[in-house]
């Protein structure tokens, strides 16, 4: 019997906000932190002084290398006028921001803060593709990046480990992109707002435009198949199977539970919070399961007395396509080798039974790597309030939704469970 | 009035443990925490089973960008035999480790868990001098770092600014020096275990054996007067007012009030959590003075009920010699411009009413940053306990005592109060 872990103290979340995820070669942290806090603050219905905020949890991974500038908490503490109150810098690689929410939740519950400001910011596309490759492989463990691991070749060995055990293959994949494509193309704030059937009419376009011979394909597994248009990465990982380089911000105002109806009549509440660590791929029995994912479900379960069944949609960590059918099935969603099935099925689409990464994912949202963690939470506030526009989970009480962020190859994960009441 | 921070559950120290400070080209990150750890495991007098410790909070700085290897909680959790289960780096520049101690107390005030490891770990002395001076530069604000600053050019100013505001000179900066070294050598885990009489008699020897002309000091001043044994560094920084390079870890248990007498007699409570930002040298309208101490002042008082007079003795973040008497003054234990008098007229000896950096300071214990703000735990620890064996302070009943710990050009800055009962 696990440990049920409790809160001393409920925490909600009473605003969010988040900038648009892309490329903004013009755009600087602070730019882009200063895009969502202006709409966390727009976002709570019933007003509120920032001047009350007492203390910011950042996540943030890359700054002290990419951007040669770090001790990033005084820095947007100063931005948004919070000095000389408490900031505090978090850091799990691409789940920094998930542990800042954490962290957040647990200053709160402990009594000593009511108001926390939660965020995440990641600044990475001023550095080459190469540059950006190489300096995230600084979050595999050393049996990992100094073998010459980097991302793409984690997650494609995952992928052959996955195939080898269930049977899958390639076509499953897809499946799992195409899905993500198709809710970004409902996404405004999406790096790649784009359906796969928009990718191949801007393509043919393109070609008509520049006189080159125009492509065609059947239907989208035809694009994917395609090595013109999806390139190889890593075998299995193709072009479409990995998330982009991105820069973004993303934070959210929680309170304790009390006063939470002073900001709005609509909060949500924190009733799941797990993490985990994990030992990396030379210490895995099984490349398809990850130890933390499981331990940060259970530690999040546990808590909030709910099941895998009970949770109604869900973000999940899609850094590569294969990493979303690892996660579904860890999480409990689905059955340890059914989640290519599901997805193929379209159990995980945004109208089917778990709809899993309405926003789009980080394949197509965009995966601002600090900014991420708050980024997926943003999606589950948008959707719990039914704020999420022409991809709101279309014909269901939402009342539970969830967000299972990644860092390094499995070295931290966190699972977060929010409830509208 | 000030807000009265409080905890809905009281937290206690019950082990604690500190690798030797220095420079050690032979051993990692792993090696420097694990003697810490080993060390934490033997002081829990009534024994302990390792596999009870539920998360971990891990200070660290400058691996990312210094060894080129990020993402640490993962890999001592590793390291320690914890995962699956959680492991949160923090980062506040060189105050890493306070604000990992600080997460620790939130963990278990929430009610979320009941016994967390926190710790720091840093590896810095496989750098040349150059890199390092460089990459702290990393925790400056941007308006500073760039313009050229790197750290001793900034505690220059500061002690140019002091010196013009309150009359004082480089001879009362060398009172901290002298003070500092005194302590270290009755401190065998000090990098520089030695006083300035220690250094003057050796650099005497080295000149004999040598051949060389040997050297005559009238006194420690004189020796520090001395431009061949003390050269400049930044004006006022001198040689002997820098701290050192260093790598070094520790770590600390901490677990819940009510279970803390089940693994020792003599736990010491957390009565007192401050902390606070800062905005950078740019913006600050007297450089005598850092506005994030002040708030970790406020802070941790107010969730005391205590004054600076019921501080019995504290470890400061004597990063330069000039940051010793800053910080005394804003702790509130000497009146603004009252600190250099102070130091003078040796109040703050060990033998003295207010004793401060009884374990010879980060500038003689050494500063591996992200181990520095448990490591000045470890000191209180020890005074607390009446284990600091020669260098106890003498002839007290010691209670309570504290820790300051500094990050940056005060981005980041945390003052902890500890008491025995």
């Amino acid at each position: 019997m696990k440990k049920k872990h409790k809160l001393a103290r409920g925490v909600a979340v009473v605003g969010a906000g988040m900038s648009k995820f892309g490329m903004f070669k013009d755009k600087d942290s602070k730019d882009l932190f200063a895009e969502a806090f202006r709409e966390m603050l727009a976002s709570i219905d019933k007003g509120f002084d920032p001047n009350d905020i007492e203390a910011l949890y950042l996540g943030n991974f890359t700054n002290d290398f990419f951007i040669h500038q770090g001790h990033w908490g005084p820095i947007i503490s100063d931005l948004i006028g919070l000095a000389p109150k408490p900031a505090t810098r978090t850091e799990g690689a691409c789940a920094s921001s998930a542990l800042a929410f954490r962290e957040g939740v647990f200053a709160i519950a402990s009594g000593f803060y009511d108001i926390v400001l939660v965020g995440g910011v990641e600044e990475m596309s001023k550095r080459t593709t190469e540059e950006v490759a190489e300096g995230l492989a600084l979050a595999t463990v050393p049996y990992e990046g100094r073998v010459g691991f980097t991302f793409p070749g984690v997650f494609g060995a995952l992928a052959t480990a996955y195939f080898h055990k269930y049977g899958a293959n390639r076509e499953h994949l897809m499946n799992v992109t195409i899905k993500s494509h198709s809710n970004a193309s409902l996404n405004p704030k999406a790096q790649f707002p784009f359906s796969i059937k928009d990718m191949m009419t801007m393509k043919t376009e393109t070609a008509k435009k520049k006189g080159k011979p125009v492509p065609h394909w059947d239907d989208e597994k035809a694009f994917l198949r395609d090595p013109g248009a999806n390139p190889v990465v890593a075998w299995p990982m193709h072009l479409y199977d990995c998330c982009p380089i991105s820069d973004g911000g993303a934070c959210m105002l929680l309170v304790a539970e009390e006063i939470a109806k002073n900001f709005t009549d609509n909060p949500l509440y924190i009733v799941g919070i797990g993490q985990g660590s994990g030992k990396g791929l030379h210490a895995a029995a099984d490349l398809t399961t990850m130890e933390a994912t499981k331990n940060a479900a259970d530690e999040a379960y546990g808590m909030s007395g709910l099941k895998p069944e009970d949770i109604q949609f869900s973000e999940v960590h899609d850094c590569f396509s294969i990493a979303e059918l690892i996660h579904i099935e860890d999480l409990g969603f689905f059955k340890p080798g059914q989640g290519y099935k599901a997805v193929e099925e379209g159990l995980t689409r945004r109208d089917g039974p778990m709809p899993i990464n309405t926003s789009g994912g980080l394949k197509c949202k965009g995966h601002p790597v600090g900014a991420t963690g708050i980024g997926q939470l943003f999606e589950v506030w948008k959707q719990l309030r039914g704020e999420a526009g022409e991809r709101q989970i279309p014909n269901k009480d939402l009342r539970i939704g969830a967000a299972h962020n990644l860092g390094g190859t499995g070295g931290t994960c966190t699972f977060t469970i929010l409830e509208r009441r």
